[in-house]
């Protein structure tokens, strides 16, 4: 437990460490997530269409963390889509739905967690790019129908996540559709220091969340400063009640 | 300027009291924001489509706060948008176009508050509505076309804001078109002991607050408390650059 009430938020962690594959590994959003994932003891496969490419981020971040990455390894996308635990699709955000498609078939029955945003820039103001499902993460649910997609991650700088000597300090609303998926990532934020999840529902919550980016980060152009969402006054989860809408 | 940081925020209040009506002032949004800003020292009207309604909530109101309140009159919808410095929209969601619309000729030229959220709620989940325009903010601001519409006050709890005695501590964010209308808005939430308005760009980003707004919720049903937005790390605001895209 960090001194500020974030962090483990006393759940177990007898599931470390997981074997979690990063598509698209290469760019900001993957390297940050791979990177802060490894650090925290897990088996990370930081993918990329070029593994030669993976290869060299990898050294890259070796030489900078060391031993604090030592789970880290490269390989190329297919591998990151074959780690048995979770998958993270970190791409660029127009290349997520077209990743998703065409790893499906080595995406079905896993977590997968969809961290994209669609944004457009002009100025000072970021706006929201949104597909015709409403949100990129169901968008990626759509053309990767028996992945257990979920969506999270949306409001942090990828620099933030990167950067192990950064003390994190922020809340990660978590959806969707599959209870044990999204629960699966709600502990799994928990068990990141600086880190609490939040569970926000099912994936149709995720339009919610990446509209939101573009509102806050507009926030982060306009003021001084940047901008860290916290939500206050915000207990444990509650144990769901016994099949609220089961049968039929 | 509150012991947490947040409050007036340096800001000067040489234009109060202003003149302001509220739509739908009858309902908890709507008793809320009327309640405060009055306790601010603002003339507010609430005002209802039944007069009378409102004459009741209004004696209520000062029956509860007394002097706190002093500013506060009752009117009907007519009156409320007759008022000359701002109007603020705080019907039932789905009452929120219909309104607009029905007052578009007294909107005119005025700065107008949206506050609306459309909301779906299934057992311990709540899902956005939102409508063609893509928020209730831009479908307000289509049938009011000379109003300079400005989305506020989403995620702060109705109840919060109309009981006097507790102490308000979130971020507003604050989105609109009209440069002048957002500054208005924003200096407003600034004088609001407890609140801080923060830019997020224009009312194309209506739709990731209000959207945000049902994943929020959802928070509060899955989680123990009843959580507060709070952006951290985030200073002043910048002051704009000279005329950005001016010209043409």
């Amino acid at each position: 437990m960090t001194p500020n009430g974030w962090g483990t938020g006393g759940r177990m962690c007898e599931a470390l460490p997981m074997d979690i594959g990063v598509l698209g590994g290469t760019g900001p959003a993957g390297r940050g997530v791979a990177t802060r994932l490894a650090s925290i003891g897990h088996q990370v496969t930081l993918g990329s269409r070029d593994a030669g490419r993976a290869a060299g981020v990898v050294d890259e971040l070796r030489a900078r963390w060391g031993d604090r990455v030592a789970g880290l390894r490269p390989g190329d996308n297919e591998a990151a889509a074959s780690a048995t635990d979770l998958v993270v699709i970190a791409t660029v955000w127009d290349a997520a739905v077209p990743t998703a498609e065409e790893y499906a078939g080595l995406l079905a029955g896993k977590t997968v967690i969809a961290m994209a945003n669609g944004l457009h820039k002009q100025g000072r103001t970021f706006t929201p790019v949104l597909p015709p499902e409403g949100s990129l993460a169901q968008a990626v649910q759509a053309v990767a129908p028996e992945a257990r997609v979920v969506a999270a991650f949306h409001l942090i700088p990828a620099a933030a996540l990167g950067d192990l000597d950064h003390e994190l300090g922020q809340d990660v609303l978590v959806v969707g559709d599959d209870d044990d998926a999204r629960t699966t990532v709600l502990d799994l934020v928990d068990t990141i220091p600086g880190l609490r999840g939040l569970d926000a529902g099912p994936l149709a919550n995720a339009l919610g969340l990446e509209a939101f980016a573009a509102a806050l980060l507009t926030v982060n152009l306009r003021h001084k400063g940047e901008g860290s969402l916290r939500v206050e006054g915000i207990g444990p989860r509650r144990t769901p009640p016994t099949a609220p809408t089961a049968g039929t």
